[in-house]
């Protein structure tokens, strides 16, 4: 890809720019659509080419994610233009195609390169990411983390990698049982006798449920259920269980699994239920890398379960990074339209109707969208780069190291940090999206403008992988114990250092001389910081005068849940904008100016938008606040000079964004239009007219009632 | 329906009371889902069917409800159980169908019945309820609202009322046009010759766009276009166009109609473009009351326009009034399951999961939510009450008239109010849907739950009949000339009446002696009173500044748009607590008590979710907020007690609620289960088998390199 996008667009800049007439001129005439979008480009302070190569991580990754998407565009089975018209059953046969496509480069490439391809994919096809991410993510995941060495092998060697001969689903949710892993139904109870476990769904609620890949797609299935040795219960364990013949694709004996059927989004994954009766399996088909079994029923519980931690934290990263990329795929649609619809006039003297994006109103919808999108994706960077620290360290430490209590402790912060950016992000994107469409007025409401989609794709990262409420609490106890160690004088780590000063914090306003030092990255982390201390106390507190009252640590953080909640986003606002305001500081000195504008945005809406905390505390005085206020909208209309430039940046091209109200070229009423057309043309049989003729051409007489006679007596 | 509902309901309760367990025995064993049903319904304190009949308007119009819940259910063309899963064309096909069956009951019904009719409809098929409204608000509205007496008496001997011979549509926004109707591009033009008018569509970007009924069904339609005669322009003006052929159902000539296809949600209704190239129709097919175009080609402009406002106002106060319904729905299927689910347990001693809706945070999920479906169900009744009483004067009052000027303000307040509670209620609805949705967990995600396709549908709302943000902003803009006009010195009506005690109002604190009293209506609605007169004086100096700064009007208010924006939202929450106090007050004496708390519920939830402007014009100290947060919390629990009761009082039949988990009894996996199975029967063959053989059976070695000869010399 020597003739880059970048240069391919500049000089379509310039070629405008050589036709434009003079600026008078340019004022008295009316202006195309691709002549709005055109204008817009003129007015970056900064390369925007270098943004994409920063937000990349590099040139070379800007180079591998252009490389991808121009296969994509160009491979049959990734056709998108129809994607809205196809039914359930279709976009499923799809999923299929796509696999046999992608299967190629799992072995051929690099496991970082292969990520940046399936992160590319997820923007375009979410449910096919999805079957692919059950099988490798979860399926193959499992056995990588709780599969001993040689059970690792003997599935590997029967196709579990390479998905020769076999391709996997992961069982774990049921009808009845979600989040509460520990609670789930289903047996696995040992028969020492045949040396087999016996598989079993004992009641209607123990029915697997919502399990990617069952309904159609899957051989083997990993299923977690109930170990029960000698009458014993060990707590929820994984077991391989064998789910059809792998070459007639017939159901085994004892294996009952439906279509869960419609959903919401993601039709291009076959969710399927499984009852299980009475089905056995090897003994040697039990995970045993953590608990093991015994030829002899002997049972041996692991040492450290936190260890099994890690594989949770890598779906909930993941979903941090993929926040960031469609938040940026929303604000592309929004953004560009925006630059070319116009209504109505704000000034009486123009000729033409006034940009969307000229509008203060509109601007206070979007920018703020934007500069999040900005926090998002340097946040999803960041945590992918603590989950790789992570994951190194739990690789070169074992049980015995002295250094083992340090890395727990890592492993704690970081279960957490995701946790409640898991929550926090997917919650904000979903609105962001939801948000975007509806600037996009009537029109969001069409399928082929993609954010409806989008919006019903997403809403699923809410619940799986961690209920965001419940993730959300999770956090807040985390952040509940930190505060009491931090009490006690343990120092705590950086996502949460502020709780190292609470002496200071807990009462400190803001001690600008005048309001413009508000506009700092420093003074902001300090009122996020001061304000978070406060609310984390609030959660603390409550815990522990729950506790003097007599109630156990569970009932006592369960009364102070609401608490807990409120201390937790407040903390994730803190720690995006801190991961923001790190990523300008390290930026090239060229986007250092465009970028704080971006980032000082994010920092005073976010406060705008909990005021409440900030007037609570006392860090703001109300007149500062009212300063804050007005600086969001100064700072709105600066971003606004810029922001197709930065928009560009992200440097997704037309195929990804399948929108053509987010054309790159601006030119989005006619490819609307032949879209519609595309999907709909014009002169075909009318669907239902024996219907409509018969309403209108039917007897009103039918409806009347019998008229009297009037001369009975004749 | 002699046996009603509730007596059913009554002995359902009965029957379990009779062979329930004592107390003791009752909390050892583990209960199924209806018995955790039935045990909320004995909490009530009060008579579940009495707060029906206040809700209902009373107990005959409660009894019309049923009969049109029975009919509905019994009809054939009206089942819904399989909705989920058909085609767009098969969804429109039972529009056509459902239209057989509705028609007869337009002309043999009073219209008050009818629109409860409808009304109950709109809560099952969002699709059909739209189509039909199309052609009876939109079409037939027009022809009313437009034509003259003439013309009327034309078009309804034509069929236009009895639909036969005829439907119709309603063409007034455009790809490139929406909100800024003045800015249509469709032109009619004036042949004096002929005595026609030709109407055309110059641009792409002036193709009639969204137009509910065209892409099928309509045969003529009420279009919007320029009014051109002797080449001057008249501004927008409505002509009945034919579009097709009555028999044939062949496009007119000139006519060029196609589908919009797939859209967000409503796929009943076929929305479709339209081009119309020099097509003529005769001159008194424009529709004349107000303006007149006379043989000779004379344009005779109306003396007063603001009359045409009514229409508008009628399609606002219908969506606060579905905001109510779509609101309770939601509740009631979030509810329910709450009361069902059970999930980890609270307390380690419990044999059996707890309940979700025992947990502090779900009911701090749920039950404001529950008390703002309460609120906009009042706030509909009462809007309803406005504009019925406003039709009536303008029907009694002629443009000569001494009253007419008081007329006139009440159209202006009332058009206001009702933009204000449009965009007020709709979006506030939409998210509810939304967060309903999340507390059911992963089957949120299902289709057959409801809540995600209620979300699709209602989605629409925040956007049509006047975009919600634009509609914000009118509403601003209203306020910030009241609060000029008070300023001046002249008394404000009833819905800002706030602004007539300024002095005071703007400067006032919380003066409750101790916590406890701000537990009242009184004080609720003070503290609203001075937010909003503070926060509407904020728009209204923001204004004045930048007209004396020279600015026209005009960008005066485009300058405050922000300050405009937040004043009506703030405005409106007072505005709807008001009438939500107001409807506990009028309540009979057996209800007062849970009504008051669910009423207090919504104010103080709503002051906390605004904690910041409360704080910022220090209406509440930090202590007395942190009170409020805490309250919070407190009446959450306390509604919980009774919350089912609350949510039976909705009275809706489970066909209407149409989601296994919101089912009565609360019997819901069964019924979920069933409904899955369905509609997803187990044994089908597999859909895409050959694809997956081929991929699992594939030649590895197909993606091996060719391996390097290593004796080339041999």
């Amino acid at each position: 890809m020597s003739e880059s996008i970048l240069s391919q667009r500049l000089s379509h800049v310039q070629n405008h720019l050589q036709v434009a007439p003079c600026a008078a001129e340019e004022e008295s005439r009316i202006k195309t659509p691709i002549e709005s979008m055109a204008e817009e480009r003129q007015k970056a302070t900064f390369n925007v080419r270098e943004l994409t190569y920063y937000l990349d991580g590099g040139e070379k990754f800007t180079k591998v994610r252009e490389k991808f998407m121009m296969e994509l565009e160009r491979d049959p089975t990734f056709r998108m233009y129809d994607m809205y018209d196809v039914t359930k059953d279709q976009i499923r046969e799809r999923t299929m195609e796509k696999f046999r496509t992608i299967v190629h480069y799992v072995s051929a490439e690099p496991v970082p390169i292969f990520t940046m391809r399936m992160q590319t994919i997820s923007l375009i096809d979410p449910g096919f990411w999805t079957r692919f991410g059950v099988h490798y993510g979860l399926f193959f995941g499992a056995l990588r983390g709780s599969a001993t060495s040689a059970q690792f092998s003997h599935w590997v060697s029967k196709g579990a990698l390479a998905l020769n001969g076999m391709v996997g689903c992961f069982a774990m949710t049921e009808l009845g049982h979600g989040s509460n892993v520990a609670g789930l139904e289903t047996t696995a109870t040992f028969d020492e006798t045949s040396d087999q476990f016996i598989i079993h769904t004992p009641t209607i609620t123990a029915t697997k449920w919502w399990i990617g890949g069952a309904a159609h797609t899957a051989t083997h299935c990993v299923v977690f259920a109930q170990l029960i040795v000698r009458g014993k219960r060990y707590g929820t364990k994984s077991f391989v269980v064998q789910l059809r013949d792998t070459h007639t694709y017939m159901l085994m004996p004892g294996v009952n699994i439906g279509d869960i059927g419609k959903k919401m989004g993601r039709d291009g994954i076959d969710n399927g239920w499984i009852q299980f009766t009475n089905v056995r399996i090897p003994r040697t088909n039990m995970l045993m890398k953590h608990t093991k079994v015994s030829r002899a029923g002997e049972v041996k519980e692991p040492p450290m379960a936190q260890l099994t931690y890690g594989a949770l934290i890598q779906g909930r990263v993941a979903m941090v990074v993929d926040s960031g990329n469609i938040a940026k795929k929303a604000v592309t649609i929004a953004g560009r339209y925006a630059a070319v619809r116009r209504q109505f006039s704000s000034n009486p003297h123009d000729v033409q109707e006034t940009k969307l994006i000229d509008y203060a109103i509109h601007q206070y919808r979007l920018m703020p969208l934007l500069a999040q999108a900005f926090a998002f994706h340097f946040t999803g960077v960041e945590t992918n780069k603590l989950y790789e620290e992570l994951m190194d360290k739990l690789e070169s430490t074992q049980p015995g190291d002295a250094s083992m209590g340090e890395v727990i402790d890592t492993l704690k912060e970081t279960h957490a940090t995701s946790a409640g950016l898991k929550a926090f992000c997917t919650w904000a994107t979903l609105n962001a999206i939801e948000a975007c469409r509806q600037t996009l007025g009537g029109h969001g409401y069409s399928s082929y403008t993609g954010l409806a989609t989008t919006y019903n794709d997403f809403a699923v990262h809410c619940t799986w992988e961690g209920d965001n409420t419940i993730l959300t609490l999770q956090s807040g106890r985390y952040l509940v114990n930190c505060y009491r160690e931090a009490l006690s004088g343990k120092s705590q780590p950086e996502g949460v250092e502020y709780l190292n000063h609470l002496d200071t914090l807990l009462t400190q306003g803001c001690a600008v001389k005048t309001h413009d030092e508000i506009l700092d990255f420093g003074v902001i982390q300090e009122a996020w910081g001061v304000v978070t201390a406060n609310v984390v106390k609030k959660a603390g507190d409550d815990f522990e005068t729950s506790l003097k009252q007599g109630m156990n640590p569970e009932a006592a953080y369960e009364e102070c849940s609401q608490a807990r909640l409120a201390a937790a986003k407040i903390h994730s606002f803190g720690y995006v904008f801190r991961r923001f305001a790190q990523a300008v500081r390290n930026a090239p000195e060229g986007l250092r100016p465009v970028l704080t504008k971006v980032c000082l945005l994010y920092g005073l809406y976010s406060i705008e938008q909990n005021s409440g905390f900030f007037l609570q505390y006392r860090y703001f005085t109300p007149s500062q606040m009212d300063y804050v206020r007005s600086q969001v909208n100064v700072l709105c209309r600066d971003v606004r000079q810029e922001y197709i430039p930065l928009i560009d940046s992200f440097n997704y091209s037309d195929y990804m964004i399948n929108s053509p109200l987010g054309a790159y070229d601006g030119n989005v009423y006619e490819k609307y239009f032949e879209q519609v057309k595309k999907q709909n043309p014009v002169g075909q049989p009318h669907p239902y007219l024996p219907l409509i003729q018969s309403l209108l051409r039917r007897d009103i007489e039918d409806d009347e009632p019998l008229e009297e006679d009037d001369d009975d007596d004749e």
